[in-house]
């Protein structure tokens, strides 16, 4: 049985619970909570012992091997079976999935979690032991306009990495759900990625993710 | 023949460039360079044409579509052919490379890029447009502690990701080229990466970058 640190209602971990749900895996993961807002992530131990990085999800297979990282997750879960691929099958598909995705992070959710790790209170000043302000806003400026361009790209494909459901969309759909935990509104020009979105939420695996999100400050 | 968009000094093309002579590509590839002292790789035009992000490396295939992300870039050359696999082959080895990888962007790599386009006079006023030095200098902090996190792996393995040379190798090797071009000094108690540094620039696709990078002062 693998097991998966996690926090139920994290947006990072929405990404890996969304791709075992697509690969229909999740019957074969345990999970393990890492409480966020008491800080356990960023103790000695888990630091240590399970991620240097501090973040979560972890994923720990049988043998004690952890793999951190949603990328990297969804790249082992990706390789236990064949259908559906969430990280492609061809060359091209291949490097195009991983290239939106990263961008998704680069341009969306990474960015909205550095402005509410450095520009909201975040998880608390128990946790957030440094903040950069100014930083913090550079990266929520810099989000929404990832989110007009993740808008263009939909007005010429239906999903983020072209004509099918990827890992791409998992990332962009994380980061959405991050913008709504945040209360960070989406710019109302942003129609195609809102319509998107809307069509992810259909989704049994998103559908469930959506449901078990609650604001950041509840 | 696909086309590079690069500079060929720069510690991200680096990495592709490395990734390239190991699968032995590099013949398949022409060069178009990307003058990163003069910004061009923040022009409206490249940012709209090339890469929303405004970094390079970016591969071109013949039917245009455009790849941008060293990672990205690895994961197309990978699945081109199988020998040697630079991103692993069973689900465990892929989902640690890829960690491992990311780590040591986040924990290295990136931070220092973060370091010198923050808090040194990276490429010059016309391109750095916005400077956060405090944020510059504590990703130079990380980075140092990244190297730390490196070293202790390479205490315990002989490659970043274990037992055999990966996309994780490249990635640290990109880190540690991008720290002399800043003249950022190895922690003096970091022998075991030097040594396994040293042991990487032994291989020709290494050694051959290596001789070509220049301070980015120069």
């Amino acid at each position: 049985m693998m097991k998966i640190y996690d926090w139920p209602t994290g947006p990072y971990p929405a990404r890996v619970r969304i791709a075992l749900d697509e690969k229909n895996l999740g019957s074969r993961v345990q999970f393990v909570t890492v409480n966020l807002w008491k800080g356990e992530h960023k103790t000695a131990d888990f630091l240590a012992t399970r991620n240097y990085s501090g973040t979560i999800p972890v994923l720990e297979l049988d043998d004690g091997t952890l793999i951190a990282e949603c990328t990297a997750i969804t790249a082992y879960l990706d390789a236990l079976d064949g259908a559906p691929t969430l990280t492609g099958r061809k060359p091209r598909e291949k490097g195009v999935i991983q290239m939106m995705s990263k961008r998704a992070e680069l341009e969306l959710m990474d960015a909205i979690s550095v402005y509410f790790h450095h520009a909201t209170p975040g998880l608390g000043p128990h946790v957030e032991t440094y903040q950069n302000r100014e930083w913090g806003l550079r990266q929520r400026d810099k989000a929404l306009n990832g989110m007009r361009y993740f808008d263009s790209v939909l007005r010429t494909q239906p999903f983020v990495a072209g004509e099918a459901f990827s890992m791409a969309d998992i990332t962009v759909i994380g980061g959405m759900i991050f913008a709504g935990l945040v209360r960070l509104a989406v710019p109302a020009d942003c129609e195609t990625l809102q319509a998107w979105y809307a069509r992810m939420g259909e989704r049994p695996s998103v559908r469930k993710q959506l449901s078990m999100a609650a604001p950041a400050t509840a």
